[in-house]
């Protein structure tokens, strides 16, 4: 016996999460069988079902919601005018936490890359240039890695029109971080992006 | 928007695996939702259920099983004169890793802790005294921390029994284990436990 073999079936379903191994998979098998009182078991197991179910994604920017739109694009106390463009739903709640930004967003669901074999059309991308009307700003908010770079390039550049800003996140030393131990790309970005003092 | 709210319950389901917090439970569910094909997730649900209702523990020794008696204790082949005392299944298979023992197992389902209001009556001991009849040797094998210390102890007294040897396993230095770093308490079973040379 060297392992528990009617564990097996649940051990391999549980290491389909993001970052679980058969270890993991194991702990989570035992507790749940051993410890975990049945009626949380059957609370797991519905919510499972039910949430995968009931998930949608926002027609007008693309948020993973239950609703076809979502609250933020329904609300009329944001601003309408201006759209952040992210890659993922994750970068809209890391932003809504700070509570500095009042307009929609855009998901665009990924980042090109040519490596992994995205490409522009794989990314919502047609349904930001059709919410363009009545838009004054739109920020890009991608990462500062080469695929992010590459993302926020191919936007401003297909764009670009007449009266409508199109602007980037700041980049630079991140809150807490010592001059001594940043990398020098960050160094560089800071650098550039340095502001003269009034 | 501070948090989606349709994914606030499959987050606190899954908050209850041992060691997921609420980051954790949220990137499975963004996962879940995002990523994870249905079939997959429907795969997951059923087995966390069949499983959960499967589960029993082995009517002789007490192992996590799905028979009423495990293969372990029905087997021809293993030495049903020697048990191993161990403290849960997962001992069980790790001591089964090694290949080096061919006994019987007794799972005591915890250790005596004080700390813990765990006494000797919630623990399996009644049925491993129950078991023997025949045996001739008992090997203790509880972990080298206080419960484990007290625990072999305690089953060192009431099985002491003519003709029945009561051993415990070796402590000493681990594998890879270098003099300089190992702690004081090791070192000295180490030396407790040192053997002469031929």
């Amino acid at each position: 016996m060297k392992e528990i073999k009617f564990l097996d079936n649940l051990v391999s379903s549980l290491e389909k999460l993001p970052g679980v191994g058969k270890k993991t998979a194991q702990r989570y098998a035992y507790y749940i069988v051993e410890k975990m009182p049945l009626e949380h078991v059957e609370t797991l197991a519905e919510e499972l079902i039910k949430t995968k179910k009931n998930m949608k994604h926002c027609q007008c920017c693309g948020i993973l919601s239950d609703l076809d739109i979502c609250e933020i694009c329904s609300s009329t106390y944001r601003n309408h005018k201006q759209i952040m463009v992210v890659r993922d739903t994750k970068d809209v709640l890391a932003i809504e936490k700070t509570g500095q930004y009042n307009g929609l967003y855009h998901v665009l669901g990924g980042l090109i890359s040519l490596l992994d074999g995205i490409s522009p059309d794989d990314l919502n991308i047609d349904s930001l240039e059709k919410r363009l009307d009545g838009v004054e700003e739109v920020i890009i908010a991608t990462s500062f890695t080469p695929s992010g770079e590459t993302t926020a390039l191919y936007l401003e550049k297909i764009l670009k029109k007449d009266h409508l800003i199109i602007s980037r996140i700041g980049y630079g030393l991140p809150a807490g971080g010592d001059i001594e131990y940043v990398d020098e790309l960050t160094l560089k970005r800071a650098l550039d992006a340095r502001k003269v003092s009034k």
